[in-house]
């Protein structure tokens, strides 16, 4: 009867977090921590940012938490936090007449994306009420671009969240507020004044920290191969993604409920500070089965929040309370749902899955160790859990303060430190990031921060490619209509030819969204002749600003007249003057640097010898890709110019 | 008695730290801070990161600290650990014999800086035991560019430094180190478990943020007066340094021995943790002419170390150890001294004195607001001493983890947030922060982020200057060493003209110490004719690796024969083959943002109509400065597009 209820219950929520996913809002999906670092790359996946991805990713995410999945909310918070921010950022959403006049200022592609790291940071302040925390996670793992402006103005985000956290933690006190607020600001204290360790206890935590990077790298692995998988089922179509996610919660719910079965009864300390055993809430020394005065230490684990777990398993004193077995088991589950789990068609967030694996883990080294170390068990979850999340996202800084603000024990940072450096490199030896490996998954054209070797022996000119639109500086409305129509670039040079200057002249850049706002207004010339700044008149500013994500204009709605399609437009005054140029003979890897470091999406490519057209092509994120560049010079795959990395093909035979 | 010994050892010592300052390495003096950050902005001030400096700011800094003036050790120490990293990155004294092979993969511009970067972050790791807060203040403060492998980099070295300090502490528990490690990994532990705020406690916090910042800036505004005033003295030479020093000792000696009597006697505490009344060491509760059972409770302060002055007032349950006026004289006297002691020829910082008056005035306003409040005065000082901080050097996310780091109190971070934001932003509507400001005093060329909005109007071309000195791509050797000893360039662009190409086309950029190897190596040639790829058989990579600074060659030292004068160099093999161009008609400021955001220091003008030279001009970091645009264009000194910030004439008539 239990098994059924918990069964029903766990059914039917992921079956109404999946279906809303896959019919509302498909963006939703997942953690969204890639996405939103691909968008502050510079990388626009469709819809991530809209209402009804917001909506769908708030309702997902808890459904999809209480439905015994083991999945996080940390990751979906995060997409919230940018979702959030990007709304703003727009004006609010036109579409259902939410918008508000002051925000019109925030409308274009920088401030967007300064809102969008800041409200990430928001997010995993708000989720690990961690602001520090938050603000170097936005900055190290997320942000693209980094100012110092934006540092203090992401701090100030996570100030308000600590400070409304603090506020309703002050209100929640009484107990009215269901499980919020329990832990008080810090989630899993295990504040100790007189820890102490010596170098008798450095060795099995390097020990620990090796291992960490091993298992994180292998997570990550594991994780992708499911992902792609999962991938192949989930493009079959919305049916399919939802019984994907019910044989996942399914499965889920068999083991969890069968599991502790495995586990024998233990007896109840006799001091101890929780009702034991205890039955109907989330808490320590959990019943199951066992006669009175006894609990099942593996229920225990199972039959809790998430966060419940964690902190049984980093509390001290408890050296006794869990048997070798049940850890082990927790463990090994752990592992196999998260990666199951994750890649289903509903919000999930890893950082929480990984805290449990990483904290079982941990705990189990520590009671390999016994008696031997001066930490006690509670203090090996920690470092357990802070190198198992190091293997895994590979983060430092941002890890180490978040898991400080988590645990509130100062006194073990040097430890922490030591951990999370030696499990990262021990994992960047074998593969990439998590995040990063999903966002290949999904095809998004991430530029990265380092140039690959090979990129040296390339000009600007070897990869430069496709025939090149341009429009010169007074050109006739049927021309501008047939190019957009024809060609999908967003950028087109300008270019002045000799009635106006003595030779052929670069003048600037001009936007694909600026010539529709330009059509759309209609005031065409009869004969071309410059307008000069009159042109401006007809226009605010508000009809240059950058657009929300999906609802621009589209060309298709604008119809012409014959006539109209025989008159010109002066582009100057709308053009962009001082486009970023490279000459062709520029090292790819530098015009790269200049690309990345500026932030564009499109470098103009300008003649080394003057005699010919004054533009050579236009640079754009994808010819940069390593892909594109491998496939125009196949040669260089076996160049000796890459990055090492072990590889271990036994592992990919296998799977 | 008391007081000869007292005055004739503070004034040894300050002598002793002065002198060698003034005479053996005058670019030690002061914290240092601005110095690195303006190095990796791109500034080598001369002397900075000799192996001389080094060893003057070490021992001058341990003496200038024990000689009782209010100067603090943390700025020295980013400039040692600073120090330190560039001698690695140059390989090691040359001078000195001092060189490791190994270390030359490190002669290049870009990882010096890198190394600088993370020499700094360990010092301030080391002098406040906060490896996190380190990492941060490199970034937030020093750090001009900024990578997300550098971080992690840092956080490595911070980490080593953490677990180094953390095994001297185990090693020192006996005592034997003196003063070291008395205070464990953390330096002022105010840790309670129990400390809770309500809505009630925060109009209060606000309060002392917003005077904080007042304050603050204030103390910007003073020191920034005192220190232009000190300029003066010190370049009229050696003797004036001194004797100013000198002064400031004997000043300080008297007020310190003097402002004691002004308290009266407090009796002791019955159930006092220390000795009391005590002599003779470190500590709480000094005798001070006090009759047996009482205490001198500002003698407490004066007569301590700095750090144990800053225990006392950070510390909880004493909020009857100090009485207000005592309190009072040692802010103010704080104030005052720590504004004069840092101008002089020594090694100064300012983190410590900030920390001793920003706690006098947090302590002064929990006093004030009394039982009123559910903070107590400790943590009033905690506060205090960040908001005063955040008014003076503005920074937010990194003092925040330093603080907590010293103080181990997290539940605290929303209101240190809090005070800090509007410290920070308060201050900053009256001046810039103390490093900016006293490195305009020094003159540093400092390229800042943001660009200043007038320079949207120009143009690139209209701030080139000067003639400009162009090579050929074979060019005469007569021809080089002219030029070279005519300017002071360090860069030329070198063209290809017609008997190489049709029509005059840029190659590239050399460098001037890429020449200078090349005439030192002396293989000319007879007639003018590439050589190929074979140019570089003659040397080696090292010949062309950045020098260490100030060991440059110098072409005086090179001797030419009139036979050599007329023979030919091919610059082909040795130039920058793909430098960074931007077309003359570009806006000024979106030349900036690629000068500063790719780290350039020289940029190619090309013109915009091809008939002309290939090069217009060449662009440095003195052509972006406000300075030279402002002289060339005095018109855009009223121009409304400048930062706006609150200006009080009256005080600027008065000092």
């Amino acid at each position: 009867m239990a098994f059924l209820v918990f069964f029903a219950s766990n059914l039917v929520l992921t079956l109404f977090a999946c279906t809303i996913t896959a019919l509302i809002a498909p963006a939703a999906a997942g953690s969204g921590i890639p996405e939103v670092k691909a968008y502050l790359n510079g990388v626009d996946a469709p819809g991530i940012f809209s209402l009804r991805t917001l909506a769908v990713k708030i309702v997902g995410s808890i459904t999809a938490v209480s439905s015994s999945l083991l999945v996080g909310k940390a990751g979906p918070m995060v997409h919230t936090g940018a979702c959030i921010a990007s709304i703003l950022g727009q004006g609010g959403s036109k579409k259902y007449n939410l918008t508000w006049r002051w925000l019109r200022f925030f409308k274009n592609d920088r401030d967007r994306r300064d809102l969008v790291t800041i409200g990430a940071a928001a997010g995993i302040a708000a989720s690990f009420r961690a602001p520090v925390g938050g603000v170097l996670f936005a900055f190290e793992e997320m942000a693209s671009w980094w100012r110092s402006a934006l540092l203090w103005r992401a701090f100030f985000a996570t100030a308000i969240v600590a400070i409304v956290l603090r506020a309703l933690i002050d209100v929640c006190l009484s107990g009215k507020c269901g499980l919020f607020g329990t832990g008080g600001l810090i989630m899993f204290d295990v504040y100790s004044a007189n820890i102490s360790y010596h170098l008798v206890d450095v060795p099995p935590v390097l020990l620990l920290g090796v291992v960490g990077g091993l298992l994180g790298s292998f997570y990550n692995f594991l994780l992708d191969k499911v992902l792609r998988l999962y991938n192949l089922i989930n493009e079959k179509g919305v049916a399919y993604r939802i019984l994907l996610a019910c044989a996942i919660s399914i499965f889920t719910s068999c083991l969890l409920f069968g599991l502790p079965w495995l586990a024998s009864c233990q007896t109840c300390p006799p001091n101890a500070s929780e009702a034991c055993p205890t039955i109907g809430r989330s808490g320590n020394y959990k019943k199951f089965q066992c006669p009175p005065g006894h609990y099942n230490d593996l229920a225990s684990l199972i039959f809790n929040t998430n966060d419940d777990a964690i902190r049984n398993l980093f509390s001290k004193g408890t050296d006794s309370e869990f048997q070798y077995s049940s850890i082990l088991i927790f463990f090994v589950t752990c592992f196999i749902l998260s990666i199951f789990s994750y890649g289903i068609c509903a919000p999930a967030g890893l950082f929480v899955p990984e805290i449990v694996t990483g904290a079982c883990y941990g705990r189990l080294v520590g009671m390999l160790i016994g008696s031997g170390s001066n930490l006690n068990h509670g203090l090996y979850a920690v470092l357990g859990a802070a190198c198992f999340m190091g293997g895994s996202m590979r983060m430092t800084v941002s890890l180490c303060v978040i898991i400080l603000e988590l645990t509130n024990n100062l006194l073990l940072l040097p430890l922490i430190m030591l951990v999370l450096l030696i499990s990262k490199t021990v994992a960047d030896a074998f593969n990439e990031n998590i995040y990063d490996l999903i966002m290949r998954s999904k095809g998004f054209p991430y530029l990265e921060t380092h140039v690959e070797p090979y990129m040296r022996q390339l000009t600007v000119g070897d990869v430069v490619t496709g025939p090149l639109q341009i429009f010169r500086g007074i050109e006739k409305v049927g021309n501008i209509v047939h190019i957009l129509r024809c060609t999908r670039h967003n950028g087109f040079p300008v270019i002045d030819e000799p009635p106006l200057s003595e030779s052929p002249v670069l003048f600037g850049i001009i936007l694909r969204a600026h010539l529709i706002t330009l059509l759309k207004n209609k005031s065409f010339l009869s004969h071309p002749a410059p307008t000069g700044n009159d042109a401006f008149k007809q226009f605010s500013s508000e009809d240059f600003a950058k657009r929300g994500s999906g609802n621009g204009e589209m060309l298709e709605d604008i119809e012409f007249s014959d006539e109209e399609m025989e008159m010109f437009l002066d582009l100057h005054p709308f053009s962009n003057a001082s486009p970023y140029t490279v000459v062709e003979s520029m090292s790819l890897a530098k015009a790269l640097i200049l690309f990345r470091e500026v932030g564009l999406r499109h470098l103009l490519v300008i003649p080394k010898i003057s005699c010919r057209s004054p533009v050579v092509g236009i640079l754009t994120r994808h010819d940069f890709m390593p892909e594109h560049i491998l496939s125009l010079y196949p040669l260089l795959v076996r160049s000796k110019w890459k990055r090492l990395r072990i590889r271990l093909p036994f592992l990919s035979k296998i799977f």
